[in-house]
């Protein structure tokens, strides 16, 4: 992993609307990890308060991704083709942290696990809410 | 399903802060099918203008959900335990549809596949997007 | 679809020892559709005596990633990336039939769906007891 | 995790026709985590004569199954309500061994991941085939 991917995920995470709505950080980028963090807030709560599955899902959908990109040949780009995602118990909770970490990447289709937490006041990192399992495809980077 | 279910999943979605975030609304509520519909904004999109993965999740895990609770026993409520998607392609549109349709519902388990579709201007249902299979979990219901 | 593609399926299928182990048969090839049968047999049983989820799964796995084949492209076979899978209720009969539909045929990846169904004495098609959801890569065709 | 669970699982698995078709053994039972190996053989095949992704994923699933078995109350058996398995390379080796692992055991629902790795002839294990995340339902033990 080079600088040129590190700048090009915070460039391409600074472009996320969805990003900026959930008010979501880039909290590390390392060759074949990636971790986004997402306070909670009413505005993403689901019906009983606690963060939205939805909430949950983006964030650590975009954790996988960015992740199989680190690991991506150059001049590609990624693409998620689909994930699977259990959610373990309810979302409640100060803040959260997703990770995503390339379990194989391939010349074509990178497999990323990850798992959401929850985070404490203090940065501890707590229980774990979600995890998911997603299929990743390389292809053509333009521009 | 009972006019009840209509109300109960009416004021459930309107307790989500998400589903405003969204600016997401109930479309269709009937036995064993929900629709659910969002417009393209900016504040939802990914890296290239689309809308956001986790925006089409969003949705469409919600449909079954309230697909799923259509069919719930007396006295229970529902809570997504698992689902699983593919991104069929870019969501590029003015506007999307999200249908929850229940395929079995058992005593404990509600098993449901979903799509999103594009939306036209003129409401036109337009080409799949996302594929959802999802396992959703009937609970006693608490108030 | 040609008939060359019939062929292919049908050659490839024989090739398959566990289709023979499992005493599986192709029932129908068409354009994005391939239905498989296996008839019960105690040898495949799990431990209530129910055909294993993992014969039931083979089928259909099998019949999705055929249909898959019949949009490919000319020149190209298929593998399954992934699969995901519910067993909605035992799998208790006489025979059973696995039922796999091309949803998406993209250039590279073609997302099918699929269900097995029993099959009754009278091959009446039954209830459902698996519904799969699949995504299967087009890959350049070696001989 | 007591010696019962332990007979009962041994017990169990014996009585799977399907484990005793693909020759398959357990080779762990330990709360949380259970090991199933299987040697390839041709009765196993899929087209290309590596070991079929129904192979692959009988064992794993059963894996998953009775690892979920371990952690699950007392009085209490277990039915996999679904999963989702990536296939990341052709299964073609000697023997290969399936992990299942317990990620989470509620009351109701428990969720594992698993893999399929490699066995070469002296026992080492090498690179891994497949990865799981399965969901597994407690359901009350009838005798």
């Amino acid at each position: 992993m080079d600088n040129n991917i590190q700048q090009r995920i915070t460039a391409s995470f600074n472009k996320q609307g969805l990003m900026h709505t959930l008010d979501a950080k880039l909290a590390l980028i390392q060759a074949g990890e990636v971790h986004i963090t997402v306070p909670f807030s009413a505005h993403l709560s689901q019906q009983h308060g606690y963060l939205h599955a939805g909430a949950v899902t983006s964030i650590v959908d975009s954790a996988c991704g960015y992740a199989a990109l680190t690991m991506a040949p150059t001049g590609y780009e990624v693409v998620t083709a689909e994930f699977k995602i259990n959610l373990l118990r309810p979302a409640l909770g100060p803040a959260f942290i997703a990770i995503g970490k390339v379990q194989n990447a391939g010349k074509l289709l990178t497999v990323c696990t990850g798992e959401v937490r929850k985070l404490d006041d203090n940065g501890t990192v707590g229980k774990t809410v979600a995890l998911i399992q997603a299929t990743i495809v390389n292809v053509v980077h333009n521009g």
